[in-house]
Order: structure tokens, then C-alpha cells, then sequence
């Protein structure tokens, strides 16, 4: 069967088999841990088929005993039963012509004793030669906001948004902090027979995807994969998150997915080679995942820089310089702009301080702010600006997100907000434009320079 | 006069002059950019006299006309004047006999005219030889929680944290992100008469303040500074946030403050030898600052990670060996503490992952959580715990750290909180105990690393 077939009907089941479905499910703190409550909470359209040997009703739902029993056809069976059952049930699922199998159970390749082993290499010949394929084992499965499906059971954080996630932990189907990667998921789990190979082939071809979140801890075949992402990243931007990247973290990854994790240096310049986008840490991950997808390409690597303050600035410049962008020199045209509301004793230059303007020549904070982001998004010599403020003006700056982002929907525009700022007004910020906020120059230079990275590489190809 | 006794005058005034009291402030946005309201808002109690030439009365204040003009001694004068003005008011100043004046007023050293260093020059000609000090020019001045005090016509966010900040930039007086850096303060603005050395001497002594949080664009006399730093770092933890470290950023540095910044290698190398903490951004800066105030130091560099996901575990790992720390090796008595919750397929080990107990082995999952961060706390061969979770037990997350940071007020314990969570979650987790929560492993490994360092080399002296 084709790959992308195949994968449809992990990512896109019309109809879905649950076997283990718990009268009554676990609870954490008002959240029920279970597939099937999700799957009504979500509002998901498809066949539903609880599998239960021994009631005629869960949820609501009426029940079949076994697999076979379930009429029509099954797109997607989700497993979650105490391992040594799993290898029976997957063979009921080859038996009912099922092409696609989720084994949420923990307990096989990534479990300590040799019994895991042996129920994994019994799962691998109940599928030997067949068209069923498995996800998992030790898997939260996939997610669809699309279609308003996820085989999670902690409920999944779903949004129509572009991003396709492939993961080797289920928690990135909860987002980074308050950013969502679902759009749609595949967490590999321990990957024993669906591979990064697999994800990559689906999502380089699904046109809901325009970026691609990779989170990898380890995997058999890499050369392939780097060929294979290569070709991905040229179509789309490719976000790796690459850990286990230590001794230590090597060991707990193998313990945790049973990944083989590679030496790190390697995968880096890999990586570079083959134009992914390699972060550090989730947070960069988060933020690079939504600049893709939030922001414009760059047409070049040229910073400008407003601030009401000189001193972030400074590190706005610094960070510029790590990121291996430029700092803009300003046209006459803006040096003039800016100069024409500066105080006499200051020259218009980059990072664009405002704060004299105001303080010495008593002009309105926010109008001098106004016009320097005006004036350098309007630079042909600039191609991002980096903002710098407190976030005092949000009223205000709204008003300018959203008509700057009209008139230059091509040019990258970030703010860096100082001092207090809650969550609520982050996020309406995010919400009046197509523009990324940060709580330091440096976060946000390193987002743009990701940013400049790829559009270089996409200029390339 | 005694470099501290002076300081004072700055930083615990009884009395202030404030020149350059408009009548009706600048507003942005609700909050007048304004000294002298701010001072009534605060509830300061000294005495304050509002300097103006045409009016009785400001904001209910009796006002005088000149400096001379004002009754009784006055600690501190600050000025905020059009530049031209300075210097002559520095004179009255002088002649009054006020040993501290803080000039707000920006266009001296740091303007990019001649007349600006010419002005300058006029001020250091007026109190040289004199008592008199002077702080700034381009200051925010100083500020003082405990006696509800800031010359800063920005609203300072105090509150009587044991932080003693020294800066180069005012809005750090506003705190990092929502941490409150106030505690005291001293923004030195172009410090071209009050310098770092100052600072220093006077934090070094000073009871209320267990921290000192530096921000330093550039200075003068690197090698004293360093000497000294050193003194004080054996004695109070100094974190550093070095900025205008790159080539555009010292430039960009010049014209800020005008400050020589010097090569960012040889700072680190002599940050490292005085045993100072250099961080590297403002959000690193305000975590480590709020780390050595808030957590206790650490005994050793053995680090437990207890965690809901093992992904998230490998990601704890990977930064402990980047940060220089240890993954500790736990007991017998915790392994066995652990493999009585685990599933027998599961080696307890660490990160101790807590999740299999809870999907196979149905233990009520916060259950596994909290008898895991016990075990690791009670375990000698830890030196400290990072917990990795979601937020969603907030209310028994709030018991255990009431309970555990009582019983182990010694050891560290900070968390990594995984997925959507709210400011409010976050800040009543602190609130519970002496912990710290962040979004990342990441981050919160390296905050654990600085608190390492800097308790290893408390040892050594």
C-alpha cells in the first residue's frame, strides 16, 4: 500500500476502532484521560467503535466485543490494553483487513525486562507481509484539528493551524507553553514500525502543512531520513528539535523510546546541509514553529531596531550579531524621517532610540514609536524590524500592528515587550496582525535569524 | 566623604529636591511619566521639595523657587531639566551643600553632538573638589522598596525583595518580564561621576540586599571593578548581564551611554575568575537573580529529575551535562522506594519517569509525582529536584511544595511546567514555597547550574 495512503488513515480516519476503552476512565483534576471522551469533546465526525468484551454501552456509545464484530469499514484501531494483550488484538486488526493500527500501551521496546522485547518481535510477525501498519508502541498516537481528531488520551490542543508536528513525546500535542503545534500530529513513540520516513512522506504532500515541527530523539536510519527531510525542506520549512543530543540524554532517550541518538555534531551539520532549521529548546522550538507559519519570509538579512530604550538596544544589536544578522544601515530618506522628530543633539541611526524624542522634545511616546516603525519598515534597506517596548501603549499598538502589517505584509515585524506583561495582552497583540511578540531582544533576533536562514536556503533551491 | 555614607544620600534619602517639576506631567496611557507623583503614589515619607520658579503649588506640594530656597538639609537633589539648565543647577546644588545629585536629563556624553560633552565638562568642573556627587546624567536615578522611594519618572515595580540592582538602562527598574529586580537600585545612566565601584561599595554592606543583579554595558576601569567585584562576590552572589558584546553592539553601547565595553572573551574569562555569574540574556538574568533569593544554595552538583514525560526527561539531561551538573545515581533506598509504585517492567532510575505507574499501573498519577519528589529529596546522592509536569494539579502541587520545601528547606526544588499555563498558576506555585517554576528544562537546569557554581565556589573561599 502507498505511504501516504497509509498514513491517511492514521492522520485522516474516517472511522475508528477504540480497544480498551475503560468504563469509567481515569481522572486527573476534572480531565478524563481517555480516548473516547476526547473524541466526543472534540466533536469528531466519524465512526466511532468502542470495543468492549463485556457491556453493550460506554459514553453513550454502543459497543462491540471484539474487533470483528464491528461493522463496515475500520479506518484506524487504537490499542490501549495491558501489553500482553496487544500482540492478539493487532492480529484481530490484520484479520478484519485493517491498515492502520495505534498502540498506545507502554511496556515494549522502551520497557527494562526482555518480555517487552519479545511482545514487540511478536506484533512485528503478526504484521510481517501484511498491509497493516503500526504506530508506536508507547504513542499518544495522531491528531487532526481538521477534523477535529486526536487517539490522545490527554486531550490533545488542537487549531486549524499549518503546522505539521511529528514527535517522539506525546506532551507536544499539549503545545509549548501557550502555542499550539496541532494542525495535525504523529508522536512516533518508539517508532518500531511507522518511522520519521513515513511522517515526513505525509506531510511533505498534505497542502494543510506549511511547516513542519520535528521533534527527534533518535532513529535507525538517518542517513535516509536526512536525505528524505532535504528534499522536504526545500517545499516547506523544517523545524527540528533534536534531543538526547548528550552521553546522559542519549541513555534516557534509550530508555525512553529505545532511540538510537547519534552523536551531535553530526546531526548539526547534517541539519545545516540538508536547510532544517535546527533550535535548542522548546521555547525556541515554539517560537520558530509560529514565525514560520506567522510571519513572512526575509528577503535579506538586514535588522532595523526601534526601542524606547537605548540599553535593550544595545542587546538587540548584540543578539543581531550571534544570529548572524546585519544590523541596517538607514537610508537618507529614513535618517531624515527619524531626524525630523529627533532632539538636535541626537543622530538618526539603528536600533532607532525614541526615547529622547519624547523626553527631550516632547513629543508623544507612542507617536515617535509610530513613525520610526513606519520609517523603517518603509526602508528598502531594512528586512525586519525588531520593536522594543513596554507594553503600555497596547490600545495603541494594535492600531499599528494592524496597519502595518497591511501595508507590509512582506516584511517581518517582531515587538519585544519589557517589563510586566500578562498573557492577555500577548496574545491580543498576536492577535491584531500577522506580527510575533517576545519577552527579550535576544528570543526575538534569534526567531528572525531562523527566519533569514531559510529564506536563504529557499533562494538556493 | 565616605564613598557609602554617600551612597546613601542617593539611595536611602531623607529628604529630596526635585528640579524640573512640570505642572501637569506627561501621561502615557494612565501612568505620569512624572518623579513627584510617583514619590506620592509610592507613600514616600521623606521630605520632599518640588523646585519650581512660577508656581506655589504642584500636585498639593508647597513648591521653592530656586534650591536655596528650600528649608533644612536635603539628601538628595534630582534634576530633570533641559540640558542647557544643568549645570548651573548642579552649582546651586553645590552651594546648598546637597552632597547627591541624580541628573535625569539626557544629551551629555551620550548625545552625538560637541555641546553635549561641552555641558559635561561644565558639570565636572562644578563639583570637582567638591562633596558633591553626581549620578547619571541619562538616569533613572535610584530606588529603594524599603522606603518606598525611586527618582524615577517611570513608576518603579518595588517591593522589598533583597535584590541590590545596578544598571546601565532604567527599564530594568521596571523588573524582567514579571520579576521584580526592587529591592534597591542604582541606574548610572552615563556614570560619569558615580560609577560601578560606587555601586559596589555601597551593596556590599548593605543588610537588605543578599543579591546584587548588575547590568553592565561598559565602564572605565574594568581591572578595579574586577578586583573588587571579586571581594564582594565572596561575600553576596553577583549575576552579570554583560551587553554591547558584539562589535555593533559596543557601538551601539557608545551611543547609549558612551561606554567603552572591551572584549567580550576577556570579560568572561575575569567575570569567571572573580566568581561572578555572567548571564546571557535578560530573561536568564532575572531567573538566576531570583534563584539566589528565593531557592537554597546547593551542596553539590547532583541534579534528580522526577518527570510526567519522558521526552521532556531527555531534554532535562541533555542541559544538566551543558550546564555543567551531574544526573544523579540514586540510592538503594530510592530505587526501592520507586520500583514499590513502578510496573515491574520499569527500572527505576532517574529522570525517574513517572507516567508508566500511572497508565499501566493505574496509580492515581499527582500519587507517583509526589512519592517520587519525596524519594529523590530524601535521597543524599541529590543535590537538587527538577520536577517536570503539566500544571493541572495545581492544589495538590501547592501542598507538596508547602510540605517538602518545609521538610528539605536545604535542597533545591524547582519545576519545568509543561504545556498551556497560566501567570496566575505560575506565580501561585512561588507563592507556596521557596521553588521556582519555568517553561523549559532547559532553563530551569541552567538556573540550578548558576546556583551550582556560585555555591562551589563559596566553598573555595
Amino acid at each position: 500500500m502507498d505511504v501516504v495512503a497509509q498514513m491517511k488513515k492514521f492522520v485522516e480516519p474516517k472511522s475508528v476502532a477504540i480497544v480498551g476503552v475503560p468504563r469509567s476512565p481515569m481522572v486527573i483534576h476534572g480531565m478524563a484521560i481517555d480516548v473516547l471522551t476526547n473524541l466526543i469533546n472534540y466533536g469528531y465526525q466519524g465512526k466511532i467503535y468502542p470495543i468492549h468484551p463485556k457491556t453493550s454501552e460506554v459514553r453513550g456509545l454502543k459497543t462491540y466485543a471484539t474487533i470483528a464484530d464491528a461493522p463496515g469499514d475500520i479506518d484506524l484501531a487504537v490499542i490501549n490494553l495491558p501489553r500482553e494483550l496487544v500482540p492478539g488484538v493487532v492480529k484481530e486488526c490484520v484479520d478484519k483487513g485493517i491498515k492502520a493500527v495505534t498502540i498506545v500501551t507502554q511496556g515494549f521496546t522502551d520497557a527494562d525486562d526482555e518480555k517487552g522485547k519479545q511482545l514487540q518481535r511478536e506484533i512485528d510477525e503478526v504484521i510481517r507481509g501484511t498491509d497493516t501498519k503500526v504506530l508506536g508502541p508507547n504513542t499518544f498516537g495522531t491528531a487532526n484539528a481538521y477534523i477535529k481528531f486526536s487517539s490522545s488520551y490527554a486531550a490533545a490542543e488542537m487549531e486549524e493551524v499549518p503546522v505539521g508536528l511529528v514527535c517522539q513525546s506525546g506532551p507536544f500535542f499539549a503545545g509549548v507553553g501557550n502555542l499550539k503545534l496541532l494542525g495535525k500530529g504523529i508522536d512516533l513513540g518508539n517508532g518500531t514500525d511507522i518511522h520519521f520516513g513515513d511522517a515526513l512522506e505525509y506531510f511533505e504532500q498534505d497542502a494543510d502543512t506549511k511547516v513542519l515541527a520535528m521533534h527527534i530523539e533518535g532513529m535507525k536510519d538517518a542517513s535516509g531520513f536526512l536525505k528524505q527531510v532535504g528534499q522536504v525542506a526545500r517545499k516547506k520549512p523544517v523545524v527540528v528539535l533534536k534531543t538526547g543530543r548528550t552521553e546522559q540524554g542519549a541513555r534516557a532517550a534509550q530508555s525512553h523510546t529505545g532511540s538510537l541518538t547519534g552523536k551531535n555534531e553530526i546531526w548539526d551539520a547534517a541539519f545545516k546541509q540538508a536547510g532544517v532549521i535546527k533550535v535548542n529548546d522548546v521555547e525556541e522550538f515554539g517560537d520558530t514553529v509560529k514565525a514560520f507559519y506567522t510571519l513572512p519570509l526575509m528577503k535579506g538579512r538586514r535588522i532595523g531596531v526601534v526601542t524606547t530604550t537605548g540599553g535593550f538596544g544595545v542587546m538587540g544589536v548584540d543578539a543581531c550579531q550571534r544570529s548572524g544578522l546585519e544590523v541596517a544601515k538607514l537610508s537618507p530618506t529614513t535618517v531624515n524621517r527619524l531626524s525630523a522628530i529627533y532632539p538636535s543633539w541626537q543622530n538618526a541611526c539603528n536600533p532607532a532610540d525614541v526615547w529622547p524624542a519624547s523626553l527631550v522634545g516632547k513629543k508623544p511616546l507612542f507617536e515617535v514609536l509610530d513613525v520610526s516603525v513606519r520609517a523603517l519598515l518603509d526602508d528598502l534597506g531594512v528586512d525586519a524590524v525588531l520593536c522594543i517596548t513596554g507594553a503600555v501603549f497596547t490600545h495603541d499598538l494594535l492600531q499599528l500592528i494592524e496597519g502595518v502589517t497591511k501595508s507590509h505584509p512582506d516584511k517581518p515585524l517582531v515587538f519585544c515587550l519589557i517589563g510586566p506583561c500578562k498573557d492577555g495582552v500577548k496574545n491580543k497583540l498576536e492577535g491584531s496582525g500577522n506580527i510575533l511578540t517576545f519577552s527579550s531582544p535576544d528570543r526575538a533576533i534569534m526567531t528572525l535569524g531562523h527566519l533569514a536562514d531559510y529564506s536563504e536556503s529557499c533562494v538556493r533551491c
